[in-house]
């Protein structure tokens, strides 16, 4: 766990200014920076590697771009804030009139005060984006448009962090690389994914193998399945995409193509007893990596939880999606959601009794503290902790797992749990085999 | 599909005239016509022929009937309105009072302009049905009671086309004949079927054999299990009893026995699309073939697509129900209506993915038109269509067919097979064999 | 069934006055009192015996307990009312002060006419209960405790009716004896079980085999499994366990573990059917011996009907659960509501079909009296008559029991099995083998 409050919100701040894209060299300082906390294994893969349909493009890195006026002000700089060029230009330095300038700027008239973030990976074409107030204030005249950017064979880069676990069962955690400098969409899914990480890598013992990538999105976990594919549709138990993790907003949560896999019903457990309310999103409304995570061919049980879901928020995709955004309770927040999702799957045991017949409570010492006095004092909490323990014991059937006992019994699983430590101890119960 | 929006109607009004009931010469005349429209074979099962619990009666043929009072004057006219004479009414040539004469008579005390239609095929007796308003004005008197009605062994006759496809299996498409003058109970249900049959046999292809039965109500599907049950059980894949088809109220659905057969899920998913509203009718509600289609040891998987259901307008079974209660509209909206069912049951297919994780779209040219400039422009709309598409694409996993594809993704099946073909000629899909 | 309207109620005004706990004279004298009306097996358990995580206790008998004043006067008598002792209270004769006198007595603040009901088993100390009213009025002083009651190895009582049916296959019926003087809770049980096993044993033919149990509460069955459990796993389809049934309120019925076995549905069905309504409570409010029948290890489909289920109504562990609290009426109709049960399950058969199609139901004697005036008179009742009868014929195609059957046509039981009764006779369907 973090070791203060703000420490997932400062390592989000130490990436934040750094110019991602689906490759490049913003994307490996990405990666180093995620290694500097966990240990992570860093992969690269050659432009023209062919994953599926799919093909890694040639690595792109920008050293400067602008716009500037006759008199050489620059009206639109790249080094202001990465979101002004759009992601993939091509090499430019040219000098054109504002007419045609004016084809190649994004803005965004019902939000003037943002940047918006546009991308062009797969067709060579250059933009610049601003915003909307500061393209008004653009006068006629000549411009002289620099764009100062490698498109070269190199290679996509992702992160990999392998925790084995006593079962080779897998739980895959998904975060993206591939947003420049916007905080919730998407810093954050690699800040709480990171410090989950750290988390997971300090326990002593793990039930289940952790596979925790950090890639670009889409074409990351396409070319990453295309290298495990087969070992994660063998292993693979549940799975969370994340991202959108960083507001302190609703929570949201968006379920996998088969609705109710381990992943959802945990998933759907934690936000009902954890969170106040949140947000349920079909599969249809999908939008992030359990696009390719989900596919029918690909077919891994894996969910998203968010707190605002990309595409629903005004700052989203734009540079108002910025630090006063999130915040360190909304970040910590998600971490805490994720955190209990993952203890919940590791102690997701079913359960056998030991004894026909109710146990006898008072000989093994199954009553609460205070149970002895229940009829003078007020014993109403005292009463429906014996309720829910002797209901623990009625569903141990082996048929339920801790999450349906959980729901079935209607307390939350960590209620639940100390209920059946508790009878494990005093040999009421017996996890099953 | 018909030659223009009158032809259905036209032809509605060219049948209604005739007499029907369960046998006779009505009947083979209505047939005759059918055929003239599309080649219907036409079989003849001869009386005391026995059909399970039933056995065909002896043919009915009406040449005159009347009641005429003491001047001679006709108060009752079987000529002016077929409907006049209690159905399979015997012989009889016999002055009586007014008293006797009441006791045959049926009226609608609080529907006094409706001729009721009343029959009594099975107890040998006689009847003639008349306007309340006309009945309060029959005096104290004697009366001739003239009816020259012929009950004679002859033969029940039925009329079928079976189209083959390219598959042995078949859609049921069933309607009746027995009705006398009545447009929407029972015209509309031979006039809709006929040019479905007509436009099925235009087809070029079919992938199903279709069953197409005209026959009197009850016996007449009775009679033609008994000749046709193995063959029916074994190829049938979804059916429909066809009645009540003329109005332009509000469609409504009859379920079958089982709720959940194809014919359920088509009837549904058209009903739901392609109209406004319907009204629902459980199984417990049925009252036309299906009771001997969907009987325990037929089983067949038969639903019914109405207008306005039998039994519940107050013109039904009356002479109101005339060619005024139904419209060309009517008819030609539940024959759009049947024959998307028919259109969606013959694309029905399960298909699966070629391409592990998402295609490239562009690079396949999936892209709708328009898409390029989806970032200046109003995409809203572009945007959706490529989501039904990948949509399309995430749940072509082989266990959905076009039906559950389509409420899945909650877009109409004429768009999904829009989707599904684009998908197919780009080699993103193959059908599920 | 009951000779009149009060020998339920006489029956349980006869056994209310007897002190019962889990073990004692009064527990035998109250199963010699069930014998005089229904011959019982009498089983007694001697201390000691080991019945899976419990013990059978000593015995316990009261001769004698009361607490008197400083001049003799008894400000609390077992004498008047049995709840007075602490049930299993100790051996006592001491003088104390008012002050300790105060640490072991029990009273309701906001219920001050009522004498709690309180039970000490298991561990070995001494209480009164009283009004708190009365408890209001004791002044400082020395007091004279006298309790004279016999702990000594002896025996646990219960009965057991075993009613031999033509099959092995059993239905339980099961009540409790262990509470002193309380009317609904808990004579009302012991009465109308007492008199649905009179009833029982008089039918010439029962299908089932009926076991019935009479025991203390919680340690009683758990005593009679030990004994029978293989035997009631192998055979037992339905059980009920019989409390809280003599008040005339609304009923409450209380699911088995799994929810949906045929005891459930039987009981829903009833309850639906002949009750105006009911209260529904799920298995994690249970409080009786379905604790132990419904336990995963023992896993019998048992549920609970009631009237005011225990712990809802406030008279309820008090000495208010008097003879007023209950009535005739409330007793009567529990045992009608039981009876209805008893009788589905009685009857619970699926039939089939023998005629393909509907049957001619006029020649089968089908319609009912009235029919062939329908067209005249109001024949509304008589259409619905029919209607059902055909629905019956529609769902018998062997997975319909008469419970899902009743409950797919909406009618009752009784209803749809005179509806069958005649469809058997007239041979139109047989019983599935």
């Amino acid at each position: 766990m973090p070791n203060n409050d703000r420490e997932i919100f400062n390592f989000l701040k130490d990436i934040f200014p750094i110019c991602r894209s689906i490759t490049g060299q913003g994307n490996r300082e990405t990666l180093k920076k995620i290694n500097e906390q966990v240990p992570i294994k860093i992969y690269e893969e050659k432009t023209g590697y062919r994953a599926y349909d799919w093909k890694v493009p040639q690595e792109w890195n920008v050293k400067d771009a602008y716009v500037a006026d006759e008199n050489g002000n620059k009206i639109i700089d790249f080094k202001k804030n990465n979101l002004h060029l759009v992601s993939y230009s091509i090499n430019l330095n040219q000098v054109i009139d504002e007419t045609e300038l004016q084809k190649h700027i994004y803005s965004i008239e019902n939000n003037p005060d943002a940047i918006p973030y546009i991308t062009s990976y797969y067709k060579k074409t250059w933009g610049f984006c601003m915003r909307d107030k500061d393209r008004k204030k653009i006068k006629k005249g000549k411009y002289h448009v620099f764009i100062d950017a490698e498109h070269k064979d190199g290679s996509l880069s992702y992160g990999e962090l392998i925790l084995p676990g006593r079962e080779k069962k897998e739980v895959l955690l998904s975060t993206y690389i591939c947003h420049p400098s916007m905080a919730n969409n998407e810093c954050s899914g690699i800040a709480v994914t990171t410090f989950l990480a750290k988390w997971l890598q300090s326990l002593k013992d793990r039930k289940y193998t952790y596979r925790i990538v950090f890639a670009p999105e889409t074409i990351g976990p396409i070319v990453y399945l295309s290298k495990n594919i087969k070992q994660m549709q063998d292993n693979t138990i549940a799975g969370f995409v994340i991202t959108c993790v960083g507001d302190n907003n609703k929570y949201s949560f968006l379920s996998s193509r088969h609705e109710n896999t381990l992943a959802d019903k945990v998933a759907r457990h934690v936000l009902n007893n954890f969170t106040q309310s949140y947000n349920t999103y079909s599969f249809l409304q999908r939008g992030s990596d359990e696009r390719q995570y989900c596919h029918p061919l690909v077919d891994l049980p894996v969910v998203s939880i968010m707190r605002s879901k990309y595409g629903t928020y005004p700052e989203y995709h734009t540079s108002l999606d910025d630090l006063n955004f999130i915040s360190p309770e909304g970040l910590n927040g998600s971490y805490n959601i994720l955190q209990k999702c993952i203890q919940l799957i590791e102690n997701n045991e079913s359960y056998i009794n030991n004894i026909t017949c109710e146990p006898k409570l008072t000989e093994r010492g199954l009553h609460p503290k205070g149970w002895e006095s229940r009829h003078t004092g007020d014993h109403k909490k005292l009463r429906q902790k014996v309720l829910d323990m002797v209901n623990v014991i009625a569903y141990s059937d082996g048929d339920h797992d801790l999450v349906s006992l959980s729901e079935k019994i209607k307390i939350n699983f960590e209620e639940c749990l100390e209920h059946i430590n508790l009878l494990v101890e005093k040999k009421v119960l017996t996890i099953k085999k």
